[in-house]
């Protein structure tokens, strides 16, 4: 229920050692400069502080891990930036990459340091010379998530007092510097738990069927298709009508992929996999895939869009088909090394896919459009879904971040810095 | 030593079931029309008779390879169309593919057959089922050679009595049939052995300098440099100036490339073939492989060009350097999967690479600038070696195909078809 407020605010009381740079509204309407307006939504009069905390993930030379939260300065906005009061950022595969490394989480303990909270926990020896440029290189976490403008630079105003998401590393902190351009401003009346994942799962999802056009193909093949931008790319997909053969790891994945309307759904550990798959290849005309596994998956999508062309072909070809087939593999849920079979002929190709190098390559224009359809359809297409609320202290807990490592479907976090 | 004869032919009276179309001069100068030339080198005059042998290869749908010399008519050439007298012709790996399929060549026997010698050997059960396109067809073999033009149909007729060289399957026979235009015409005075092999590996090796230019690369990794092709390649980057990582598998074979001239040798039996692979990538900027064994190896060249990625960048990077990292996989000395671990980081490619399919996207003008080059160095740059020299029948000798199977450095065999 929004409620019509009309506050005469003639002095700011709250006692701080950092000036009152703004007062502000939540649900992204706009409520500066004080000291009168008419605003709907709640007043959250905070005053900004001088100091924050900033989850930092270091890993040392002696091969330890530590997470901690570090007392930062909060940090003032200069022309063109804006400072984010952060209220939501999710836990994404690539945030889990960066926060815990390869750390061994069966030995982490949580301790007390110089008065502060740590986390620590081993990183196997053999992992170490790989990250070298990380040796105690204390690293802010957090790729993306969303909050409200509490103070902007000169040229960035008109963002005051807005719900904004963005997409910097840091954001698993209290509040987060951005420039004002890379903010993503969301429509008025929307909660930052809905536009914290506005950026990494809708634009890869984008993305794919954006790459799909340009690249010639006219279906798309997904795996881990029951995790959060796999059930985003079967309601992307569906809308706009991209016929797609989604992979998962269980009947039950296989199941609420069905029950969510996806037509070809293939369950990899049920017998008759690799027929299931050739089937819906066949049925869907697929020859683009996107893998978030890899190991042996990578391979086996492959060798399967090959034995497909190859029952087309009119007589033997000692090279295969000619029909071109690409695997793009943008995550890694099997660490183990990507295994291509000989059987995927010669007009293969695989490569690595990382979305913001994908932006880069179709422009700004392009990546424009991509984020305007983000915001219109925020809370249906684009919707994530989240297992658990915690807070900047919850991810020192050994507990949470094993559960977390373990990237179980529907096991997403979401953390809430004011918390 | 050339002679010069002049001889006048008044009549031609050769006793033959087919009638002579034409005499002709080996060593590639035109003899046509009868009666009167003058020319150097030896008259052969030969009449083309009605049938030939041609090497075949069939796999039976109850699991054996049959190899056979089957009596085949001389077709007559059509409009557009030259009749080869095939005089020499290379087994290539991609000859000995086809030829063999993935028979059991311990189990080989030789055995007559109504009359005729053929080959047997069983097919391994479990590879059946990919074959299937093969079962029961008998497949020509030999996909490129040289000899000399002996019958031509109309608008050909420029090519009578010239060496030429050509690509297209079934060069295993006394005589093939050419379009004229696949016609490479080799400069008068060249052996048709030197000519055998103008095609598939001259290309191949232009084709890899050619792709390393167009694809924004300035220096390549090529891996069983040691080849024949391997050679050609040092050749001509030696020509060109462009950096070459060589990787062999030997220190003999490391030995021969330095000794030809090579800068850059990694023996991947050596200890410190990482490191050395990883000074030679740094040395030269290579960012581009064509690898011809496959396996472990592929992912072991795209990791070490990350690796030396990676200790240029300024600060850690989640994703690995940015820089692109590309490799082509042409051969298959390793019938493994590939593998390609995660340390490869996200900027990486590979794919299939099939030359034919190259010179396709390359165009006919491209194309036929490479066919030029490859005339004007064909006993320099472009130059092959063999082995031993065999005849048709020599090929279905199990000893000699177990040798060529075991696809040695050194071992490459031509094929005399007129032995």
């Amino acid at each position: 229920m929004d409620i019509l407020l009309n506050i005469k605010v003639d002095k700011l009381t709250m006692k701080s050692d950092t000036s009152v740079r703004h007062c502000f509204g939540t649900r992204g309407l706009p409520v500066p400069p004080c000291p009168l307006r008419t605003f709907h939504g709640v007043l959250v009069n905070q005053p900004i502080p001088t100091r924050s905390q900033e989850l930092r993930s270091t890993i040392h030379p002696d091969g330890e891990l530590i997470l901690s939260l570090d007392d930062v300065p909060v940090p003032e906005p200069a022309a063109g930036e804006v400072l984010l009061r952060v209220l939501a950022a999710p836990v994404n595969p690539t945030d889990l990459g960066l926060l815990l490394g390869p750390a061994d989480l069966a030995a982490a303990r949580q301790e007390e340091v110089a008065g502060r909270t740590v986390l620590r926990a081993p990183v196997p020896r053999q992992r170490m010379a790989g990250l070298r440029q990380r040796w105690g290189v204390p690293l802010s976490v957090g790729i993306e998530g969303a909050g409200v403008v509490v103070a902007a630079g000169a040229g960035a105003e008109s963002l005051l007092g807005r719900t904004v998401a963005g997409m910097a590393d840091g954001m698993y902190n209290r509040y987060r510097l951005m420039r004002a351009r890379d903010c993503l401003v969301l429509p008025g009346g929307t909660d930052a738990r809905d536009g914290a994942s506005a950026f990494v799962n809708p634009l890869t999802a984008l993305g794919m069927v954006e790459t799909m056009r340009r690249e010639g193909h006219s279906a798309l093949v997904h795996t881990a298709a029951a995790s959060n931008v796999g059930r985003m790319l079967q309601r992307l997909c569906q809308r706009d009508g991209v016929p797609v053969v989604h992979i998962v790891r269980s009947a039950t994945q296989a199941q609420a992929l069905r029950d969510a309307g996806a037509d070809h759904v293939c369950d990899s550990s049920a017998d008759g996999f690799r027929e299931a798959l050739q089937e819906a290849l066949d049925a869907t005309g697929a020859t683009l895939a996107f893998d978030a596994v890899g190991g042996a998956l990578t391979g086996q999508v492959l060798a399967a869009m090959e034995a497909v062309a190859g029952r087309k072909l009119a007589a033997y070809d000692r090279y295969g088909s000619s029909t071109p087939k690409h695997v793009y593999v943008y995550g890694t849920l099997d660490v183990r090394p990507l295994e291509i079979p000989r059987s995927v002929g010669l007009a293969w190709s695989a490569a690595g896919w990382l979305m913001p190098r994908f932006l880069d390559r179709i422009g700004e224009a392009a990546t424009q459009a991509l984020h305007r359809r983000v915001v219109d359809e925020l809370g249906t297409t684009f919707r994530s879904d989240y297992g658990q609320l915690v807070s900047l202290a919850d991810l020192l807990n050994p507990e949470l971040l094993k559960r977390m490592a373990e990237r179980k479907t529907g096991a997403k976090v979401l953390v809430e810095p004011q918390r």
